[in-house]
């Protein structure tokens, strides 16, 4: 089987798209769900352009993954200034990565323009920058900006900034197509011509600009890169990047390339959610592989022959990348992922039918409705122990009320009273908070930290609110998702109403139930 | 210039797409839209399957086109059934089109498992349909149904369709990717192979299942096909047909196809949003050259390049298409972004030093505290607008208290009551909602539209909320984004606070300030 490698750059790249950011915590969160994926390398930031990446490479450099290399990203030293002293070049140092990518510049116009440079001292910043890096011990892939602009514009040069590179010790030249604008057939003809020219391994890195970033990335592997860069979902600067979830299914499954495990790929379609859930943006529904539709059929005729050889309209088996088709109401999809997150969860029930039965016809209900549990796993778990019987009642709401005001001299209060009842005791409290939610949280743990008091130790980490039914503006039904964490684990929950406040009271009552359960195990 | 016919299926195959739906009136108007953009043939439907497809036909047909022929579509006979007293037959004939466009079974699993007749009765239902209605005087168009996987399943019989369609009198041959799974490499490969064995002209029609189906087309022109199929925006099953608005760019600007005028071209955002617009979807603002982000530039780096040559990062001038660029402000910004934005505006004070300082200095502090206005032009506008001295006050708030009540009953009630002052009178009203922000939206909206009632025609369209400084939990600062639209356009508008009321109503505020300002230019 032939190899690939995957380089992901969805924390780098991929947050130069419109609405795409980060915090520092989500940006572990995926470092470490791309790792598991098998990814082999996972560009975390540009150190040198904001202190958040600074931070990102701290906090990663404390994580055990399995699998992949961090890289992290930067340019070639600037023009006339030692590489010694040059401080974007020192910030790739401190953050200490096994990998560094740096980019030069492949296409005069840019050298001309941009860096206001010769072209010979172009190739001497590449020179010193990659040697410098790789005497300091990293691994340095070359990321050759504009690559097939450059190699239109004057093939000589182009391939002259790449033998710079690889003289100099770079392990992997990467031709990139940073404006999106190249056409399949250049893609073929140029990566062609290259490996004539190079010894050293060669990359892919494309935007979508003409919409050619999937067919470009998978061409060039065809014609001998070895390593394909992209993002989840295509995120990225303008048209986005190349689509790391609609290559890896092209690459494996119907080219026969190595790169992911058949069983990672599996989970290609939950990874996305995860990613966009995240991101707080809206999953793309016709995302080829791992989108809604792209196992949904429609036409009545397509139906009818999926029913009889599900090869008529189907180009792949949907379950090697996590998805199921979608055919009417009734479909029975989602199955084989509820087993496997449940046996994840340690929660072994696999010869009881009626329990499988009644957690799927539940999911189903509240995925309807517009729940949706991928990155709500404490949600989750609570579903399928109530379903097993194991779920138990903590407190009771007998009542709340939020209150928010704003007075003309701009003071604003925000207070929330309780009513919960506990075995027979009721407990009638308020609490101010900086906004409703956080003065309902607070009556909420006030009122129950007398009985539970191990709910003092749960932090709300995050929450995210979404829009469901955009239409409909502020009536619109919304779903929050709270992160909660203690000091040994963080859980997702979800809560889902026209009503936010009572979203996230929903949310909020997974996490202290969540909370309360694992104590009580 | 190397010419290629255009053919567009959005009003057929694109209908069968998940949550697309046209009424006859709809579909009368995109196939004027089309006919007027220069699409060669427009396929408006089956007339075998519905009767609104009939009754298009009927409407269509009193309409007068400027260039485009009406194609009704349909498939061949079925099996041992004289193709005189076929229904499906005469429903086409019926519709009374100069073209008729039949799909024909190319692959054997399909004609065994599907069709469930021998591979020589198959090719006899495409002899005797195509030369059928090729005698009632109709251009005849061939589609070769999954004609990918079938030549290479079994190339001599895939062919043998061919031949049998061309024989019978079929103008042109259309090879279709149905299930969109072929990769382009096997495209070019099996266009050659069988360009060399057919002397009939080719098409191409794809679907998007790999994320291939720009590519697939363009190759497949490139090899030699004369025809494109495909939908606007890429409507249609599953993952969706192949991107007119993606496809005709590519083979105009990059490749050199003449297909649709210079001045055409440039209406094809607008044909876009049109079809979008009739079909009720929201546009997918990373398409390919068409979509909303196709040329906004986010990063620093790339904003400051595009100034000093835009070419360094577009790979063609977006008024080529007619789009626009546009210069995103967000953490990754510099100074080139906010002086760009602002030109954009049509805000022009580049030598007035002390307006520029000033809105770089708020910029700087709002986006400290967290504001972002990458997606909140409105707000920005705004912001530059007070810096200018352009912004004028049309109401004070006096107090407002919003109230979220729930019972044990689960019943919630929602209330805000709202005081404001405009000029010397004083409002003070309330309304219920469907949550806390619902309700304070359409109080402050009650209160104000009798002394402006342009804002009933404002609509909210959606929001989004995110914490900024996920570790304070619940007391975290959140970031509200609304977009609102009237009949003419969107607006962005954010706001920032610990409570998420507070953050919703300065988003409120601004979105209607933003409102009337434009009203009183």
């Amino acid at each position: 089987m032939k190899n690939v490698f995957l380089y992901d750059t969805t924390l780098r790249d991929g947050t130069q798209g419109e609405g795409v950011s980060f915090s520092v915590a989500d940006k572990v969160r995926i470092a470490e769900r791309l790792d598991d994926l098998g990814i082999h390398y996972i560009e975390g930031g540009w150190p040198g352009s904001n202190p958040k990446d600074i931070e990102f490479f701290d906090r990663i450099g404390a994580v055990k993954l399995k699998h992949a290399k961090i890289a992290a990203f930067g340019s070639t030293r600037r023009a006339h200034v030692a590489v010694e002293k040059e401080d974007n070049i020192q910030k790739l140092i401190a953050a200490n990565t096994p990998v560094v990518t740096i980019f030069g510049k492949s296409w005069l116009l840019h050298v001309a323009d941009v860096l206001k440079v010769s072209g010979d001292e172009n190739l001497k910043m590449i020179r010193e920058s990659v040697g410098y890096l790789v005497s300091k011990g990293r691994e340095v892939i070359y990321d050759a900006e504009h690559f097939f602009d450059a190699y239109k514009d004057d093939p000589a040069y182009a391939v002259e900034t790449l033998k710079a590179a690889a003289a100099s010790g770079a392990s992997t030249l990467v031709l990139c197509d940073t404006n999106g604008g190249t056409m399949p057939n250049e893609v073929i003809e140029i990566v062609n011509a290259v490996k004539v020219k190079i010894g050293t391994p060669l990359g892919i890195h494309v935007h979508n600009d003409s919409g050619m970033a999937a067919a470009n990335s998978v061409l060039a592997v065809v014609a001998g890169a070895l390593q394909v860069q992209g993002t989840v979902n295509g995120y990225g600067e303008r048209s986005g990047n190349a689509d790391l979830c609609v290559i890896i299914p092209n690459l494996k499954i119907k080219l026969g390339y190595n790169c992911i495990t058949d069983k990672k790929l599996r989970e290609l379609v939950e990874v996305s959610r995860f990613v966009d859930e995240l991101a707080n943006l809206r999953p793309n529904d016709k995302q080829p592989y791992v989108g809604n539709s792209a196992f949904a059929h429609k036409g009545g005729m397509h139906v009818n022959a999926v029913e009889k050889n599900p090869k008529t309209f189907e180009h792949i088996n949907p379950e090697l990348v996590g998805n199921h088709r979608r055919i009417l109401i009734s479909e029975l999809a989602g199955k084989s992922n509820v087993m496997l997150k449940t046996s994840e969860l340690g929660l072994s029930f696999a010869k009881d039918m009626h329990v499988t039965k009644e957690i799927i016809e539940s999911l189903k209900k509240l995925e309807h409705e517009g729940y949706e549990f991928e990155a709500a796993g404490g949600s989750f778990e609570l579903l399928v122990k109530k379903a097993m019987k194991r779920h138990k009642t903590f407190f009771k709401l007998e009542g709340f009320r939020v209150i928010v005001e704003k007075r003309e001299d701009n003071r604003l209060i925000s207070e929330a009273t309780i009513k919960v009842k506990v075995g027979d005791e009721t407990v009638h409290t308020a609490a101010e908070g900086d906004g409703p939610i956080n003065a309902l949280d607070s009556a909420l743990r006030k009122a129950l930290c007398q009985f539970y008091p191990e709910i003092k130790d749960v932090r709300l980490a995050d929450f995210k609110v979404r829009v469901l039914d955009a239409k409909t503006g502020t009536a619109a039904k919304v779903r929050v998702l709270i992160e909660s964490s203690d000091d040994r684990e963080i859980w997702g929950t979800v809560g889902v109403s026209e009503n936010i406040i009572e979203a996230c009271w929903q949310a909020l009552v997974d996490s202290v139930e969540y909370k309360l359960l694992k104590g009580a195990k």
